[in-house]
Order: C-alpha cells, then sequence, then structure tokens
C-alpha cells in the first residue's frame, strides 16, 4: 500500500462509497458482492479491505454518506433562494418532484431492502436511525425558523411536521415502487396540495378525536 | 382425509389461514415452517397439503384474507354509523386509532417483509397488488359517495384522495416501526389534523407547482 496524504485516503474512501451505492442501486445490497464492488471502484479487495472491513461496514458508510449528501442538497436549495418563504417553496417543490420521479424508485427498493436489515440487525439499525435524525433535525430546524418569522401558525409543532412531511414523503415513495400504475401518483399529490390548503371538504372539517398530547407537549406546542 | 361437507372444507381453510398468519405475526414469513403453522393450526402435514400446496399458497390466501376481512371491517364500521358523514368521521377515527396502535407494529413488520418479497416474486406481487386493489377501491368508492353528498369539494378527485390515504397511513405505519421512539407520532398526527384543516400556515399557502394532470383527468376530476 503506497503511502497516501489524508486528502488522498479521504478522495479514495469517498469514490469507493460512491462505486458501492451504484452497486447497491442496481443488484440491491444482498445480491452486489464485494468483488463489484472492487471492479466498480477499480480498487483490488486488498486495497479495499484496507478503509472498509466489510460489506456491512461499506453498506453503513453508504448510509452515512447518503444522509449528509442529502441534508447538503437540501441545505444548498435552501440557501440559493432569496428569504426564509422563497427556500420553504423551493423544498415544497422539490418534495414535489422527487415524489413524482421514477428514477427515485431504485434509491426506495434499495431503502426497502435496508428497512428489512434494519429490522433484524440492531447495529446497521443504529446506523440508519441516526441518518434519518440527521435529516429530521435539519427540517425541524428550517419549520422552527420559519415559524418564528410567521410562516407557519403558533399551533405548528416543527418536530411533530418535520416528521408527518418525512413518513408521507417515504409512504409517496413507496406506493409508487410497490404498486406501479396501480398507484395514482399525480392525484395523490394533487390531493396533497389540496389538503394542505384545507380544500378538501366543504368548509366543514373532519374531526377525529385529537391525539392524546402530554401536558408539556400541549403547552410546548402552544396547541389547545 | 374423512369427506368432508363444502362448509366444513371452509371452515378448516379458514382456521389454517388464522393459524398460518399467528405464525406469520409472530416470526416472520421467511422464519415461519410449515410444521409451526401445521401445529398452530392442529393439522397433520398430510392434511395441511390437502388445503395449500406450498408456504407461498398460504401467505398468499393469508394477503388476500386480510385484505377482505379488512374491508369487511372498515365497511362494518362505516355502515354502523348514522349516515356518510358520521361515516367518513368514523373511519377517520379509526385512522387515527390506528396509527397510534403498538400492536399495528407486528402487522407491519409482516408487510414490510412482504413488500420485499413482492418486488423480487412477480406471483406474489400480483396477490400483494390485487389485494391492495380491493382496499383501494373500497375507499374511493366510499369518497365517491361523500363528493356527491357534498361532503368533499367539486376539486377532489376520489381515487387521489384514497391513493393519498392509504399512502400517508403506510409511511406513518413504516415511520413508527423503524424509528421507534425518534418517530413522534403523536406530534405528526398532530400535524396532519392541521394540515387538512388549512391551519399549517397563517392564511399564505405555500404554491408550488402543481402536478401535471393529462388533460382528460383535469376535466374529469373538475379542477382548474
Amino acid at each position: 500500500m503506497p503511502k497516501l496524504k489524508p486528502e488522498e485516503v479521504e478522495h479514495r474512501r469517498q469514490e469507493i462509497i460512491d462505486a458501492a451505492r451504484n452497486c447497491f442501486l442496481r443488484s440491491g445490497f444482498h445480491q452486489t458482492t464485494t468483488d463489484e464492488i472492487c471492479h466498480e471502484a477499480a480498487i483490488t479487495p486488498g486495497g479495499l479491505y484496507h478503509y472498509f472491513g466489510s460489506k456491512e461496514e461499506i453498506i453503513s458508510a453508504v448510509i452515512e454518506d447518503a444522509a449528509h449528501s442529502t441534508v447538503k442538497n437540501l441545505r444548498s436549495v435552501a440557501e440559493s433562494q432569496g428569504d426564509l418563504r422563497a427556500a420553504v417553496q423551493a423544498l415544497a417543490s422539490l418534495f414535489f418532484r422527487w415524489a413524482r420521479d421514477p428514477e427515485l424508485d431504485s434509491v426506495t427498493r434499495l431503502d426497502v431492502e435496508i428497512w428489512t436489515e434494519t429490522l433484524r440487525n440492531e447495529k446497521l439499525a443504529q446506523i440508519t436511525r441516526a441518518s434519518r435524525a440527521l435529516r429530521q433535525q435539519w427540517l425541524e430546524s428550517l419549520i422552527r425558523q420559519a415559524k418564528s418569522e410567521g410562516l407557519y401558525t403558533e399551533q405548528v409543532d416543527p418536530r411533530g411536521l418535520a416528521n408527518l412531511i418525512m413518513a408521507i414523503f417515504d409512504g409517496l415513495r413507496l406506493s409508487r415502487l410497490l404498486w406501479q400504475d396501480d398507484f395514482d401518483v399525480e392525484g395523490a399529490l394533487q390531493s396533497l396540495l389540496l389538503m394542505q390548503a384545507g380544500r378538501l371538504t366543504n368548509g366543514t372539517e373532519f374531526s377525529p378525536e385529537l391525539p392524546e398530547m402530554p401536558a408539556e407537549r400541549r403547552t410546548a406546542s402552544g396547541s389547545t
């Protein structure tokens, strides 16, 4: 192994992560062999094991890297806008664009595989939870900021809304992948637009029993 | 095999399906052996194979049966109400109750396993798609009826809304299962209530680019 400078090591590590992600997206996590990753990254098995001890370490690095680059992307979309209102609108547009993008299917397919593995592998579960937390916290802090500028009502709980947005997004992309043409993504998105505008019902809201909120939450979120 | 009357055969078949579902919910589809199903159903392997040729046939029957009993349950909740408005409210309450019910986790865990299998097994995919279609069509027809009685606005597309409600429900229960205490289900549900009431934002709606709708859909759903 030739001596590499720290930035060269970091660069090579990133190349391997990118190559591994390509393989996983193409063939799935279980189907991909380390040989394929070596081929894609143009590295020998000996070289690969200098960076990652096992395929599990590689998938962990891919998951962590994906979370960081998602947050980086979202932040750069938000920061390229003139103000917070424009940033929130740009992110909402991105939500709609991604929900309809067929190219997202391969990502969702890999995520389903990772979720299944998460349910039986506690070590991987910790990685996926931490990666999700990173995304959630970024979104939550954006919503908190938008709320402080009056873009959201006093009743909005930033953590709850961030959780809801992520759950809806996962529900939409999962449905797209699983049910294909049976899932009417355009109709669902149109309904989501009507829903957030309060225009589903004719001025007569449905009032399912309100979730029971712990007292401190009820106070903190300012709802009644 | 003693001669059984058709209703006895049907009864026994249902008992096996119920027993198999219990096993699958407890141990997962892959971990469950036919021996365990036989034990739970108090039947011999020979007896079992008179009803089902393989474990895959059993999981197919369990999936179909679950779809039929969900629709039966929902219909009975709806029909026990005085009118359609009360029926829709009762179903909305059920949505919230189920989304918070920890007992749903074992069902979702099995569903994740079935979804993963659905992605690589076309035969099973047909069963899960048909079972989902059964639920979706029932919900769609209820929304259509409610719309005709003026409970929903003219802009609402019953198919799109049914798809959205099911996707949100799957997103919520999947997030609960995967992220456990990291997922704030109460906060998410409270945000969903605010969202459907149009009370997330301060009178200033976000307007992400509207989904492109095919012309006939735009006309059919009456939206602009």
